[in-house]
């Protein structure tokens, strides 16, 4: 059960292991969308994304023996070095189960922070099986990237340090993917902000959580979008706080994930990733938000800089 | 004549106009050089670049009768656009000569601050006569890139701040064009941090400052380099005093600078332009100076992300 004290006892746990990054304005982009926009820069963040809070939560809340035997996961995303970096803090091993068509610059990053990788079939059966594997010959604890209650209330932490620095805003928005973000600021939001309401942005190539607002149930991914951190579904503990907490998912195209991420690099000379980019996509996109007061999660800063100056040398 | 005073006056005078701008550092760079470097982030700066601070500088200390009837300069880079948001804040006219060869970003970037712009043929002698034309028929203050005592008091401003936040520093490294920036850095240093040594960092496809120190006269540019902010000539102001207080140019190919500028990117998760990142090339090159505190000026974040993204796709 998350709490009120539940996310307080997480900061406190996390603070010395995470930064507290800053929130920053940006005049040129303000005038541009006609809001004040605060932007909480989780591509600053340790690993560079907020998946370092709850991973680190989520290994700080095993007891020491379980610790002891490492923790494990598989993801080919932010969240596998998040974990191997918490593992790598605090002394014990991780095992990272990743698909053999992971780009190598990922195998790479989990290596440099000490974890294990092990290579499987591009199949969520054959990464869940060889996690299993892995679990069951070393005794480590699986942390799930979104779908475990102390990752939600670690990530919840970057809202509420952005609550205690801005005040009054009307709406905070986050990307949502698996919802670990999104649930945990939702969260947030009630216990910290009460008069701010949750919005979150998604990628019209994976608008599962759109479609799930709108039947009622977990809807399956399709899975095309430039905003490869955004790829995964929804699940039943994510999906029962987002329902209960979002006002909204609003849905976006590549093409003004791109325009918004370009905007972003170029007017606030800082880089997110295209999953970080899709908040203020949203946001541009929807007139009807102006004059208001809005936090922006940027999510992530980690980028295949080969693969995005594609992007924009056509 | 500069002096501590003039320094002191100047900050006190574009302190309303201009960002204090973040000092960064990154543990990642940190292990990889062997060193401890304090990034002073002016490509946070108004107009992503320094070059705000000496503009601002420059026309705040013209008398009523002189500003009312605007500046003028010849420039297609930060400047150009440093000068024109000058004018614009303070109610001014500014016109800027640029060659029509000039990318339109420019233009635009310039004409988004309210700057009238003339066009030219590409020619040194072209710009100065048309400037010499613009200033006969309005009027207008000609305030130089580098070449002004005002403007490099207000450029001295950027290593005022790094000194009174980070103490001890054995070296402060800035890029060097026409040498405003490294001038100011130099007589910073002399004034503010006496013990701090001053480095400059040049590439070798524009490897004026270089020779011109080796041979004890300036030397022309031969200008073939991706750092297209450092094309320009020494004056013999600014050469007067990087002689007199610079320990060494140091210079770089550029291979290095985009490798520099890529770790920017991708380890401290920001935006600098390439003439920005040849000082942290500089560094990386030159292993003697391992273990030192260091000072790097990230003199400015405006790049054209086609041609960059460019560099980066192959």
């Amino acid at each position: 059960m998350i709490t009120r004290d539940s996310i307080l006892d997480a900061h406190e746990r996390i603070k010395p292991f995470i930064h507290k990054t800053p929130v920053l304005t940006c005049r040129a982009i303000d005038e541009m969308c006609g809001n004040q926009l605060f932007f909480k820069c989780e591509n600053f963040q340790k690993v560079g994304a907020f998946k370092a809070r709850g991973a680190m939560n989520a290994a700080l809340s095993l007891s020491k023996e379980e610790l002891d035997k490492g923790v494990a996961t598989h993801s080919s995303g932010n969240h596998a070095q998040a974990l191997a970096r918490a593992a790598r803090t605090l002394g014990v091993p991780s095992y990272i189960v990743m698909p053999r068509t992971a780009p190598a610059i990922k195998k790479t990053g989990v290596l440099g922070y000490g974890g294990q990788v092990f290579e499987c079939e591009p199949t969520l059966a054959a990464r869940e099986e060889t996690l299993a594997q892995v679990v069951e010959r070393t005794g480590a604890t699986e942390i799930h990237p979104f779908d475990n209650e102390k990752v939600i209330e670690g990530q919840a932490t970057a809202s509420k340090e952005l609550f205690s620095e801005i005040n009054d805003l009307h709406f905070i928005i986050t990307p949502v993917g698996g919802g670990g973000l999104l649930s945990g600021t939702s969260l947030s939001a009630k216990f910290f902000s009460p008069a701010t309401r949750v919005l979150a942005a998604e990628p019209e190539g994976a608008d599962d959580a759109f479609r799930s607002m709108q039947s009622g149930k977990i809807e399956p991914s399709q899975a095309n979008t430039v905003a490869d951190g955004l790829l995964t579904n929804l699940s039943l503990r994510t999906f029962g706080i987002i329902r209960e907490h979002v006002q909204e998912v609003i849905t976006v195209s590549d093409a003004e994930i791109i325009a918004a991420m370009r905007l972003i690099w170029e007017r606030m000379k800082i880089i997110v990733e295209p999953s970080g980019a899709v908040p203020l996509a949203a946001i541009l996109k929807r007139g009807e938000l102006k004059g208001k007061k809005i936090g922006l999660i940027l999510s992530g800063g980690n980028i295949d800089l080969q693969k995005i100056a594609k992007l924009f040398s056509s």
